[in-house]
């Protein structure tokens, strides 16, 4: 085993969309786990949107990163020395191991994975993507059969999982995705009812005229991940007593389209005219119930009932580059990187 | 008893602000009722924000006055005719007899009240602003003692009973209002813990550092009546899992302030951060509750245990400057007509 281990840091603040320059590649001897600690040799890490809210100087749920610092992230990888009681050598784990090859963490933050798993999986659709959707989806939309869901990202790990168990739960269910690639995906993969292009239309109110067709008794649930174009042509379209749980705004996450209306009061107006409810979702807040998640998708994965497609980087170096794509839609699923 | 009664038309839609010319009064022939009907002399109107929203020509969750059509609103009277089972001369009650000084209505649509009640109470604090506030805290705040709740239009007659049902219920309170004689009727007579006069800071970020001072915990329930300034400066002091019930937008029912700046993607980025929770509130849905709520309440009113406050115009033709008025700030209390 190599002595050096790499990482990606964060080399400074982007300054709106991430650039490769804002990150840096570092080596560093591996470190030696202490009383209680396990040292994890990585081989998959995972790339998230939430990520590019803590390369900023702002407060938020969680800290952001420092410059200079290892990127924070999720990863799996085996256990390769653990002075912690629980943990042997050749374990399959997962933990916030930041972006990098190799880390040493508590045995009481990591987590165990059964060895049949195929690693990436813990970062996806039984990871925390899949957690996210099954989780929200719970707590705060309320499915009834019969009813219409719209979801954007709708090909993301997210996004995928929120459509197939509001399928299964008898909505029709909409994607909204970004180019044709995307919009086959979601219905010939994904088993979305419907799919729109929203690169096909140029602003909300071509984008909405879209959606009319294919929701043509309103949506009762929008599950919320970009905000932007997608939040301002759905929201005119939900139905009275709708619910809106957030997830993500990755559409404003590196600044804002700025065209000098404020839609604030048009939200509000729409929130208490249809009686919306929205509510903020935040996976670690719900980690109690993430056994429960595990042992109603687990086997539906197993059992090939539940579809799920990663885009698998090649090499930590990779990453930065993966993840200024991702932050674009280049992605094809949940992306990961390979290490 | 006169054969003509007078009633106040919607003469054309307002711009903005609405101003007496777009109100014209009317006489006509008191009308009879029919099967199933009852002739009600009305004795007290009551004017609400909500009516502003009914004079533009927009879809809502209820239709708009059209042109020459008669002023919506709740009314409290007399029957003095009665062609509907369980209503006799005499009876005392209220439904949507509109700006008008007798209306027709169907027995069904009428709401029969105890003799004795001060007949305007039933258009306030037992009627529905009382209700609104009631059930909207039930549903929606989830208060819990200990927390702080923030409410503008707090001497209004959905705010001071929201303050007084929360500090009830152990949260501390604070007011949001108009002018100093506003701020000390809300402390003096409501009995809210603190209470900020919004005219003496220019800004949200003026008012939200007032409201830092009273709030140094941070706010759990925002009772959103108002929107603009206020919603400004709340938002970023909201705490984790705070509840925001949504029943009012007033300062934006005549058009917006428009500084350029789209706040919609602040909010979006709060509600996830903090996990809010923001639930739109129209107190129609919700009338299977009214009679628990009298029967709580009711009793507490009569013990003077509930306190409550009424401006009382005179005369159905002094509604429309009432009306314009109110939605300036201008009442004390709940804005009633004494026909």
């Amino acid at each position: 085993m190599s002595s050096t281990m790499q990482r990606i840091t964060l080399a400074r603040r982007p300054s709106g969309q991430p650039v490769p320059e804002d990150f840096a590649l570092q080596s560093a001897p591996i470190p030696s786990p202490g009383e209680g600690e396990v040292l994890i040799a990585v081989s998959h890490l995972s790339l998230d949107p939430y990520m590019r809210g803590r390369m900023d100087d702002v407060k938020s749920y969680a800290p952001s990163v420092g410059i200079g610092e290892t990127m924070t992230g999720q990863g799996v990888g085996r256990v390769i020395a653990s002075k912690a009681d629980g943990f042997a050598e050749g374990d399959l784990v997962t933990g916030i191991t930041g972006w990098a090859s190799h880390a040493v963490l508590p045995g009481s933050e990591l987590r165990k994975l059964p060895d049949g798993l195929q690693p990436s999986l813990a970062l996806g659709v039984l990871g925390m993507p899949g957690f996210t959707a099954w989780v929200g989806l719970r707590k705060y939309a309320d499915l009834k059969a019969g009813e219409t869901l719209a979801v954007a990202a709708a090909t993301g790990p997210v996004g995928s999982m929120v459509g197939q168990i509001a399928k299964a739960a008898g909505l029709r269910t909409i994607a909204i995705a970004g180019g044709d690639e995307k919009t086959k995906l979601a219905t010939n993969h994904f088993g979305f009812d419907a799919a729109i292009d929203h690169r096909a239309h140029a602003d909300a109110r071509a984008l909405r005229a879209a959606l009319v067709e294919q929701a043509p008794d309103g949506v009762d649930v929008y599950w919320e991940n970009v905000g932007g174009k997608v939040l301002e042509a759905v929201l005119p379209l939900m139905n009275v007593h709708g619910r809106i749980p957030l997830c993500g705004t990755i559409s404003w996450y590196s600044g804002l389209d700025g065209d000098g209306t404020d839609r604030l009061p048009m939200l509000w107006r729409s929130v208490l005219v249809k009686r919306l409810r929205i509510s903020g979702l935040i996976v670690f807040d719900h980690w109690d119930l993430f056994d429960e998640f595990l042992a109603d998708i687990g086997p539906k994965v197993m059992a090939g009932k539940i579809a799920y497609l990663e885009d698998v980087a090649q090499g930590l170096e990779a990453a930065p580059e993966a993840f200024i794509g991702m932050l674009q839609g280049k992605n094809r699923g949940k992306q990961v990187v390979a290490i």
